[in-house]
Parts: C-alpha cells; sequence; structure tokens
C-alpha cells in the first residue's frame, strides 16, 4: 500500500508529541495498518523558530491552504485548539475529502454535529478520542465497548488543573489560592484559570461524554456547571471527617424519560473508585444497566498521552481506508435530548450552616428538612470560634433538587441560620 | 435490514445474561447497527428445564447442529465453557461461513491461534472480549485505543475470586483456609477452587492479554504460575505495616529484546491504582512508551457483565456485516516471542526470614545480598515469639530474578537462616 499521508494544522505539545510518535512506531503502525505514514505537511506560526524535532524544513508552512487544499494529503490532523480558524480548516479538508482527526473540545462541543455531518456528507472520517481525558480510550469505550448497554450514568474527572489543586488542598490541607498559585508555577494552571476551575472545560468534555453515552444531541447550554474557586478548606477538612473526598465531576444521568448534565464540586466517599483519583490523573466511571460500575484511569492531558489518541485514530482512519469503509462508522443516531427538571434530579447532599448557638435552633432546622420531605442521613454539630455561633453539617439522603432548592431558600429567610457556608452534592 | 440471526451454545448463567440484554436493549441495537438481532437457536442440555427467561420452546434445541449447520444463523455465540467440545463446535461453524463470538479464555489462550487463523481463512470474525475481565472491555483497548502505543506493562487484577480472598484477609485479618470456605459458601468460589487460586485462570487471561499486547505468539506454557494458597496472615499484616496490599497478579512485561509473563502474589505499594481494586472486581493496569499509566475497572465476570461484552461483539460483527468487512478486522500479525531469562527479570522483592537471634546474624544477611549486588531498600528486625529466633523483612532495590534465586539459594544453606518464611514481587 502507498504510504499515507498526514497533514497537520499546529505544532505545538500535542503536535510534536504526534511527530514524535509517527516516527518512533512507524514499524508498529506498518505492521498495524500495512501502511507507512508519513507526516506530510505541518502549519506552524513561525517556520523558523527552532524545534527540537525530526522534520525538514520544507515540511513546514505557514499557509494553511498547504495542509488542507494539498492533493497529497489523505488525514488532517488537528492539533490547533480554538473554534476558529479550526472549525474553517476542518470544514475544508472535509469538501475535499479529507478525512479528519482532531483533539478539540472545544469545537466538538460546541460544533460537533455540524462537523460530523459533513464528514457524513463527504464519506469522511472524523475521529476526536483526544478531545476527552487525553490518553484514556473513553470514546471507544463508550461507542464500542458498551455498544450493547444502557448506559445510565458517567460521572468524570476530567480536569487535571482542578484535580491537581483539589488534591493538593486535600493532602496538604492548604488554601485554594495557595495552591492555585503553585499550580501556575508548575505549568499546571493558566495564568488565567478561568476555564478549568470554573468548570468550563470539564464542561465541555461532558458535552461530548454525554452526547456519545446517551445517544442524544447534548448541547454546552445544557450543562449546568459550578467551579472550585469557593471550595473552601473547611469544607475539604469537613469532609474528609465523614469520609469523603472533594472532587470537581462531571455527572451525567439519565433514566427512561430525561437527562442531567452537570459539572460540580462533589463530596465522593473514599470508597468510590474516582475518590482515590488524585492529581493531574484523570478518570471516568461509567455506570450501565447490564455490566454495572466500571472506571477509566489515566493521564488527561500531556504531550505524548494526547498524541497516543490522535495516533490511535489515524490508524483506525488508516484502517478503515485499507477496508474502504471511511465515513460509514462511530456515527450512532441521535435522540431528541429532553433535560431533567429540578424535581427529577435526585442526589445526596451535603450543606455546612452557621446558625445561632441557642436552645431550639436544631428543631427548626430539621422541621424545614421534613417540610420538604427531606430526610437526613447524618447531622453533626460543632461549637464555632464566632460565638455565639455553632456549624451544623448535615448529609441528606436522596432528595430532589427542587426540595432541595426550597430548604435552601427557607435557610436565607431565618434569622437563626447566619450562612449558608456550602452545599455540595454527594456521590457513595 | 433484514434480521441476523444468532444461535447460542449454551444457556448458563452468561447465555441467559446474552438473552436478556437482546430482549431487552433490541431498540437501542436496532439504532446502532441498523439490524435486528433474533436468537434463532439455543443449545441445551436439557431442554425440559423451567427456565426464567423469554425463549419459546422451539428455540431450544440439545443437538449441536441445529445450531452450528444451520443455514439460517449468521452469528454462533460459544458460551458453553471448555476446550471441547467448543473448540470443534466452533471450527465447524467457521467452516461453514458463520462468525463466532465467545467468551472462552481456555479456548483462547490454547487454541487461538488456530480458531483466528481459520476465522482468516473462511472470511469470518472471531470475537472474544469477554473472555478476559468480563465486563472490561481491555481488548478493545489494547487492540484499538492503543494501537499507535508500545505496550511495555501490563497487570491485571484478573480473578475475582482470589481478588476477593485477598481483599478479605486484608481487611479482617483472616486466614486463607477460612475465607475460601466463607467464599466457596457464598458462590465466589468452586468447589475444586484449584483453577483460581493456584493462578491457572489468571494464567490463560494474560497469555490472550500478553499476545495481544505485544503482537506476539504467547503461550500458555510461556506464563510462570503461582497462587494465593501459601499467602499468610503474616505476609498481609507485615506487608501493611510497610504500606502494601497482597495482590494476585497477572505481569506481563516486555522490552526490545524479549517478554516475560507470570502469575503471582505480589506486594502492592498502597498508592498504586491496582491496590485499592477490592472485592470481586477486576481492574488491567496498562504502562505504555507514550501513553504512561493507565487502569481499567469493572465488574469481572457475573451473567450481565460478560453477557455486556459478548453483545458489544455481537454489534461489533452486524456493523462489520452492514459493511462487509467481516474477517479483516483486528488480527495484527504476531511477532515470534523471545522470553526473558532469569537475569533479564529485574523487580523488587519482599523477603521474610526467620533466622537466628545471635550476634552478626544480620551482617551475614546482608553479606549475603551484597555478594550477589542486590541491594536493600528497607530491612526490619522483629523479635520472634519462638525463641531464639528473631523475623527479618527486607525489601529490595530492583534485582535481577537469577540473582535472587542465588540469594535465596545461599539462605537455603545456612544455618543461621531457620526458614524462608516468603518471597513476593513488589510493584510500587
Amino acid at each position: 500500500m502507498k504510504p499515507i499521508k498526514v497533514g497537520l494544522l499546529g505544532l505545538g505539545t500535542v503536535g510534536t508529541g504526534v511527530v514524535r510518535i509517527i516516527e518512533g512506531h512507524q514499524q508498529d503502525l506498518v505492521s498495524q495498518t500495512g501502511a507507512e505514514i508519513e507526516i506530510a505537511k505541518v502549519l506552524v506560526q513561525d517556520k523558523s523558530k527552532a524545534r527540537n524535532i525530526a522534520l525538514t524544513a520544507q515540511k513546514l508552512t505557514d499557509s494553511p491552504e498547504d495542509v488542507i487544499s494539498n492533493p497529497d494529503i489523505d488525514i488532517v490532523v488537528e492539533v490547533m485548539g480554538g473554534v476558529e480558524p479550526a472549525k474553517q480548516y476542518i470544514l475544508e479538508a472535509l469538501d475535499r475529502g479529507k478525512h479528519v482527526v482532531t483533539a478539540n473540545k472545544d469545537l466538538m462541543a460546541l460544533h460537533g454535529r455540524e462537523i460530523l455531518s459533513r464528514a457524513a456528507e463527504k464519506g469522511c472520517d472524523v475521529f476526536y478520542e483526544a478531545s476527552v481525558a487525553g490518553g484514556i480510550p473513553i470514546i471507544r469505550t463508550l461507542v464500542e465497548g458498551f455498544s450493547s448497554d444502557r448506559i445510565t450514568k458517567i460521572m468524570g474527572i476530567i480536569n487535571g488543573t482542578t484535580n491537581y489543586i483539589l488534591s493538593k488542598m486535600s493532602q496538604e490541607g492548604a488554601a485554594y489560592a495557595d495552591v492555585l498559585k503553585e499550580a501556575q508555577q508548575l505549568g499546571y494552571a493558566e495564568s488565567d484559570p478561568t476555564s478549568d476551575v470554573e468548570g468550563f472545560d470539564a464542561a465541555r468534555k461532558m458535552t461530548i461524554l454525554g452526547t456519545l453515552g446517551f445517544h442524544a444531541n447534548v448541547a454546552l447550554s445544557d450543562v449546568k456547571v459550578r467551579g472550585i474557586s469557593q471550595v473552601s478548606k473547611a469544607d475539604i477538612a469537613y469532609g474528609k471527617q465523614l469520609g469523603y473526598e472533594v472532587k470537581l465531576l462531571g455527572i451525567a444521568e439519565r433514566n427512561d424519560e430525561a437527562i442531567s448534565i452537570s459539572v460540580q464540586p462533589t463530596m465522593v466517599k473514599k470508597s468510590h473508585p474516582l475518590a482515590s483519583v488524585n492529581g493531574v490523573y484523570n478518570a471516568v466511571y461509567v455506570y450501565g444497566e447490564a455490566v454495572g460500575e466500571t472506571m477509566f484511569y489515566g493521564p488527561g492531558a500531556g504531550e505524548m498521552p494526547t498524541a497516543t489518541s490522535i495516533v490511535a485514530d489515524l490508524v483506525a482512519v488508516v484502517r478503515n481506508l485499507t477496508l474502504g469503509i471511511n465515513g460509514q462508522r462511530g456515527i450512532a443516531p441521535y435522540r431528541e435530548k429532553k433535560l431533567k427538571t429540578d424535581d427529577q434530579i435526585r442526589a445526596k447532599h451535603f450543606i455546612l450552616l452557621h446558625v445561632q448557638d441557642k436552645a431550639g435552633v436544631l428543631a427548626q432546622i430539621t422541621q424545614v428538612f421534613a417540610e420538604h420531605e427531606v430526610s437526613l442521613e447524618s447531622l453533626l454539630q460543632h461549637p464555632n470560634d464566632a460565638n455565639p455561633s455553632a456549624e451544623i453539617i448535615i448529609i441528606t439522603h436522596d432528595a430532589n433538587q427542587a426540595s432541595m432548592n426550597k430548604v435552601l431558600q427557607q435557610f436565607e429567610a431565618m434569622d437563626v441560620v447566619q450562612a449558608i457556608k456550602s452545599v455540595y452534592r454527594v456521590e457513595v
């Protein structure tokens, strides 16, 4: 078979990893696919920049057309990131009959449907394993490994920055701001960390996982998002005391009627497999009606892990080329989604209150829960330093979100409640 | 598309699960494959046996020919287990152009190459995801998810019975014999538990994982096997004290020259992701040169998890039927294996010795390690109840197996060494 020619859009960290794997594993790749994979052209911003990589100067270009309109190129690998101009380049490449491999979560979360439709129309493959959870082949697992099952819950630690920060806060009892600063110095967090710490990055990935896991047309705007910037040392300490770790989880759930998707800091019981996923590692927990509990763990980012997923996608495209079946696999029909309302979302909750330290307060608090039919699993009362005030930590049984909201509203209006310090979803 | 007709060989636990999933998820399966999947015929031992399952009497047969020679049947699912007559039935089905899905680890470990060659010859698919680690799609992960990477290490907790026993021993400080008895009463262990507790079941699964992970012609006889029947309460207690859990691991390693595969009880550092896999759960840890550390966790056995993998394979066969590409995917060329010699296998070791409690003994012991260039990471000495004797616990740095063997031989010959109580490989 003649060599398969690949064009790269971008040569940052991940692009460099792709070049390294293709060069380093050439013999294995040939034995797997029957074809040589050759990097023919690479779009870069600055051709003259010194690079520690085996690419001759004439393979570099600063003109996108040299990749996307190049008749020699069979497959375009997009590793530039961001929505534009990546989207335009990919659509143009598809229009010219080129297959596409991308690591672009923003693009797939916002415009995945449009891109996949265009690909189907043109008989082209679009694969995007690297867009979620770096080196973990979670997209293949959902689409192929669990093709027989009805997945009802997906929970993911899919943002390494926030998991690093929360792990450090837990292990060292450190404050959020201090750990964030350290993470920025180590390069684990961006100088503007908003997208990571406020949960937006995770929300994009959950859009992709929800779409594939539930075969539904999930949109980014369907994901309720709350980040970790308000997680306090006290929350983590009380969580630990009760046997929980705080993790930023993407949570997608469905039953027969409807789905819900969110990203939120969550109290995860220590015995849960997600609780011991620490540092920059990612993990995706998948519950299927038939298979039950599973979890997939690995590096969520980084040059070589992300490149592993991209080149695995390249191998899949090349195998499809060999069989002449490109553009015919992997697009399951979408169901129209229906989102759960607040009274359909059920979960346990952790609540930390500051209340006046006087007789009858506890009775008033528990009465509010009773009124809204929220039953309690445990309740702890501590004296607080700031007298006359007490801290109350409550863990509820499963309760619907609508009732929980009413409980919290009522607390807001009560004089004896000085502050609702924190509220977390709980997963056991 | 016309309905795809499936014949089942066997209707035990797993076969029943397959029927339940196909019945229960029919609509999802149609939407994924474009075809209805129909169970046309099921081979059973006793047609008259009462079954709590939606199959009409005329679908049951006690004649294998009704399945394997039935011209209506497209795909044969083999869930009878054991080598014969399963092997004969599968080869006959392939000869008649039927695709095969099997959960049979014994068969694939011993005769996988013959069966896959026959399938390739006849243009048929043979898929066997369910043969290793039940509901975890580890075969797909190795073959497709990591197709781009060079896998250098696979470590698996792939036998639920032994993991249940070791977890209980660790959690309750119980003795092996007592926990085994309890496991037998609960149905987690067979009345003859040899195949599980002596590691033979795990060895078959490692043969399959080693073959796929390393693209090498691994044979069952290449796997060095040691079971858990000699694991003592003391071993587990000392392990815990030093921060380790004892797990029965399948370990496959390779470097550029050679491979080694074993099944053995192993001291696993508590921070390792495999250390917290408890009870009947399975997990497979995969290290790839590019991707780094990954782990895949889930139920390793049971009716529905195993059936999930089987029906996912059925979906893959049906998708291939739709595309007309059966028999053309998934068989990577085999490399000729070369097995590592003892001086090429390197690992840390845990050693528990009983020695005479007198001056100079420690010097003699450490001198033996020094002679064979085995360096020590830690050494603990305890007084022992049986005076005048002392217990010494040693953890070595990485040392090659040949040197370790010489050290142990020399201990055997020394008067001051009363007993080599235990030796474990250590994984951190």
